[in-house]
């Protein structure tokens, strides 16, 4: 199984300001690269507590990534926390200086000393390239360095898509029914128990005026996951509940 | 300087299956409440990872929040977790089966050996009133087991509310530009330095077909940070912005 990891860094989550919205585009991403995604770590605009958090997690997994604090304000401090982590220096890198040479030609104010900051790289680094907005991402060793704000990070997944070596993608299917979870949680465990292999998570709703819930089956294996399903939706049917599949 | 911790529980969330709404409402109401949330960690529903998580964030803080896995579910596994985190057995806590028995007497199915599992607590915890649905929170130290459902959370926070001891509460205030952050890099650097107590956090949007940034002036010393505003401000204006108090 590969595994990652993911820092996403940046005062504003940890005051409340601004959603999040890295976690569940990088996980659903990563589920699709054969990568499982099993821990997440926020921390704030600090440099000791991003260069500790970096090297922690990125000796326990396959790939960490990191999402925040790579524009060109003084609160962006990702990559000299990351240099700092790694031992190394940071340095201007000549390409990404030359993606902002041009990015920034014929807009207002030009490539002034603040955007430019945004070409600085720990010493060794590559780029990972962003479509939207110029200003790279960088990848360095297992560490993978993306923009903070989401639409943008999007742009550098997309340029990741099919680069990085993975296992079988996550297969997820869902179950759902007109059932209180705490009716069915014997039965959703013996199935689970039954199927070597499988997570059974359990999601209940209240949606037009009764109780229900989401089962969420998932596998590695598609052929299994698919057969749990099916008994699960007969292990229903048998305790007088409708199966819905695809959810409700 | 009071800080707290959060570690948010659950596959859903690392999968990417579901949107996690809890750290931005446990980080606001933790400001109100003067304290401070200085880290976040996602992890699955694993036991010893929770566990790990939960030992070395609870030493680390004067409060650790967690919030998902108490359901009545084989995949709810937060109190036992942290109950082998803390070296304690698990045991029914009889005011939360009384509060049970007493919300499941006319439910269809009452108060089943699923449903009692939501009695289980670490020994020698208090309970924390859920007004929604029953099933209550537990506290166990400094040690704050939340709901994960952000509406069951959410009524689990406002019994809290008051009752947690803090320091002054963040202020935040907010002055928005039709600036590119980046042209602004120094002068906002410049303002921070000036304002020492205060930080300063920058966030750059694209909106009605312009660029824009709106700058955060965070402080707990309100006057401070009142003032930092102004200078701001001026500032902004005398590079020949508009500043717009209250953000863009």
């Amino acid at each position: 199984m590969w595994t990652a990891a993911l820092v996403v860094i940046g005062d504003e989550i940890l005051s409340g300001r601004t959603q999040d919205k890295n976690v569940a585009q990088v996980a659903t991403w990563l589920n699709e690269q054969g990568i499982r995604l099993v821990e997440v770590r926020i921390v704030p605009d600090d440099a000791e507590r991003i260069a500790a958090a970096v090297n922690e997690l990125r000796a326990a997994h396959d790939y960490l990534f990191t999402t925040g604090g790579i524009g060109p304000t003084h609160d962006d401090i990702t990559v000299d926390a990351i240099a700092q982590a790694l031992g190394v220096a940071v340095v201007i890198h000549p390409q990404a200086r030359a993606i902002l040479e041009d990015y920034y030609r014929d807009r207002p104010g030009g490539l002034n000393d603040s955007r430019l900051r945004m070409a600085r790289v720990p010493d060794g680094a590559e780029l990972i390239p962003n479509p939207t907005s110029g200003a790279p991402g960088v990848k360095i060793g297992n560490v993978y360095i993306l923009a903070g704000v989401p639409y943008i990070a999007a742009s550098m997944l997309e340029a990741l898509t099919g680069k990085l070596e993975g296992g079988r993608p996550i297969v997820s299917l869902t179950v759902g029914a007109r059932a209180a979870e705490s009716e069915v949680a014997d039965l959703l465990r013996e199935t689970e128990t039954a199927h070597p292999g499988v997570a059974i998570g359990s999601y209940p709703f209240f949606k037009d005026g009764s109780y229900g819930a989401n089962f969420v089956i998932r596998s590695d294996d598609g052929e299994l996951a698919r057969a749990t399903g099916d008994d699960l939706c007969e292990r229903l049917r048998a305790a007088g509940y409708e199966p819905v599949e695809g959810g409700i």
